[in-house]
């Protein structure tokens, strides 16, 4: 049956998240399942304003072909956000790309060849691995603390196998919530520098922070040509208008930019003018500010409802911003398991093990804190505690 | 320098065409160059229009993260619109991708292994063939007279090798505008499933019919589970909302799915929907016909000024619809050798050698009768016929 298919496709598979996603959809259900931030607090009516001013004096520019660069006016608004966060930025230092997601995967087409090793800390961020699995590298895992990737174990890594490439979260990471330590960050910089090993550096939450101070990115804390660095509009404007962004070295963004032409010529012409509009009319700070304030809120109710819910032999992170945390149960215990019951009693979260790209989590739980209204949050807890109690006992 | 790139980057270089145009985007010329439409056509008002509604009453999901597949309704509404073309299709058979270029990527990405043969006409559309090089294939290219490809010689192909895919642009091809015979649209298919042969037919500029009948897809013409088909809105609403399709077995679609969703998650929310809503009220066939009108009048423009102009050496295809006709130059003159000359008189065009895969071609230039504004085409032709007529003489 599937014949004529290249090789590579026999690492291409439906994801478990998108599938269980589609199932409970339309079903009476609290979900903590999905990766989305909450719709309601998309700002729509500027957007709408911004895209009726775009198609009435632009339109000719807004609805033709575009540079497969990008929007230059775009380009140069983040390479000077990526500046406040301490990159050495300018307009030909980026990339506009659809959503970060695709920023990752041609990173990962212009880099990893067939039994490439890629490091990365496991659990990590699913839809990064399943776009290296069709490049058909192979995986070296790093452990995680509250501090991120282990970075001992990152330095013994490098003196036994020789990475392609070295990928990770540093603030909020999807699954866990966790960020790296400013420490660990400027460890990770350095060792990737002096073995000169490209870093891919995925930073979609960087915005999403409710404590504590911003941390700079890896790519600002070392000299390293292949450090790549990604960010996307999708958690602070919106993520149905795929708009995204890769920095990096100005000539190695123009390989990037041959890759991207050939994958589908440019980004969005359009939603490329709204984001560039939303960000130069200053609406960004405000929608940041509103979006923190509601999600902190939403965080600090499930961190509540846990510590009220939860038996003792439950553990979870405690996210500084993101959108994500991630439960421990008990040893023996098991995310997959433990799914159909939760469903029973009404609730959706997405199992663990599949965030790890080598094997291992069985007893991890995802749980999405932004995504579910947030009367619904502490009612969801209590139901999948009691799931969990039951199941145990069980 | 490159010393970090995965092998298929050694296959990956810039568009010459790209570059020319970015050259001479700021200048003061008569440019035949591009492979833009005419923005001045675009239905900017009922865009605008249409946005204002689907971002007043259906928000939430506008903005909102979609499904890997494409939006419902428009899938539907493709599977529709395919049937009237003679396409057994429901939604099931339709992946909505960011532009037709997506999906010849993406139908190359699932089938071609590095080594595999494709089986090609030459000249053909230069960004398919740069994305087949990425995946590091080989081309067995077909010669064309005005009918399209010449299907003796693909058959006389098909004994001798064992490609992995055949790719064609049945109607007003890029860069020739030949449009492919019924008879030899019967032959492709009936050879190409007779062998079990994948075929990926572009089909980008159908709607842009300005003489004649219109032509049934090959994919329609005979029972082969691997035919892939693609279109694109690109042509009759406008390039940058970056809404096409690709068509094909159901399951196949599924399996496309998994790999356009570790691409880019899934296409433009908003776009689709801005896409999907101007079939929906009934505005297509108006806007097409209103194109045709346009197109038909430039290209007839172009042959008029062609006829009168040109000396007796230089021959020139007659497309019956799309947007390009071709020039073949007398033996010894060189389209790459003319550019500078017909630029220093104010005139650009796209040597044709770049759209020959295998070599070839040096005599040839693709010219873009619909972009340029009517007034510019008769001065335009005046002036290229005097740079071949000096040139020659040279």
């Amino acid at each position: 049956m599937e014949t004529h298919f290249a090789r590579r496709m026999q690492r291409v598979s439906a994801s478990a998240i998108m599938e269980l996603i589609k199932t409970t959809a339309g079903g009476n259900f609290i979900s903590f399942a999905s990766g989305l931030p909450d719709p309601s607090l998309f700002p729509a009516r500027e957007l709408r304003d911004i895209t009726d001013d775009i198609l009435t004096r632009d339109d000719n520019n807004a609805l033709q072909y575009g540079a497969a660069e990008g929007f230059a006016p775009l380009r140069d608004w983040v390479a000077q956000r990526l500046r406040e966060r301490g990159l050495k930025a300018t307009a030909e230092n980026v990339l506009i790309t659809s959503g970060s997601q695709q920023a990752l995967d041609l990173v990962a087409r212009a880099l990893l060849d067939a039994g490439d090793t890629v490091l990365m800390e496991s659990p990590s961020y699913l839809a990064a691995i399943q776009a290296f699995d069709s490049y058909e590298v192979n995986y070296v895992t790093l452990p995680m603390d509250e501090d991120g990737m282990d970075t001992a174990a990152l330095e013994k890594a490098l003196a036994s196998c020789s990475p392609k490439l070295i990928f990770t979260l540093p603030n909020f990471q999807n699954p866990t919530g966790i960020t790296l330590s400013a420490e660990r960050r400027q460890r990770v910089a350095e060792l990737a520098a002096a073995k000169d090993i490209p870093i891919l550096e995925d930073d979609a939450y960087y915005d999403l922070r409710y404590d504590g101070e911003p941390l700079p990115p890896i790519a600002s804390l070392a000299e390293n040509r292949w450090a790549f660095y990604t960010g996307t509009f999708s958690k602070t404007i919106a993520p149905g208008i795929r708009v995204g962004w890769v920095y990096g070295d100005a000539d190695l963004i123009a390989r990037l930019a041959q890759l991207k032409q050939i994958t589908d010529l440019h980004s969005n012409s359009l939603t490329q003018r709204i984001a560039y509009e939303f960000c130069a009319r200053g609406k960004l700070p405000g929608q940041i500010e509103f979006l923190c304030r509601a999600y902190k809120e939403k965080r600090d109710a499930m961190l509540t409802a846990l510590q009220h819910s939860m038996p003792p032999s439950v553990r979870w992170t405690h996210p500084q911003g993101g959108m994500f945390l991630f439960l421990t149960l008990p040893d023996g215990q098991d995310g997959d398991a433990l799914l159909p019951h939760a469903m029973e009693r009404g609730v959706v979260f997405v199992p663990g093990a599949s965030f790890h790209p080598n094997g291992g989590g069985a007893n991890t739980v995802r749980l999405n804190f932004v995504s579910p209204p947030h009367q619904d949050i502490e009612r969801g807890i209590t139901l999948l505690a009691q799931t969990i109690v039951s199941t145990g006992r069980a």
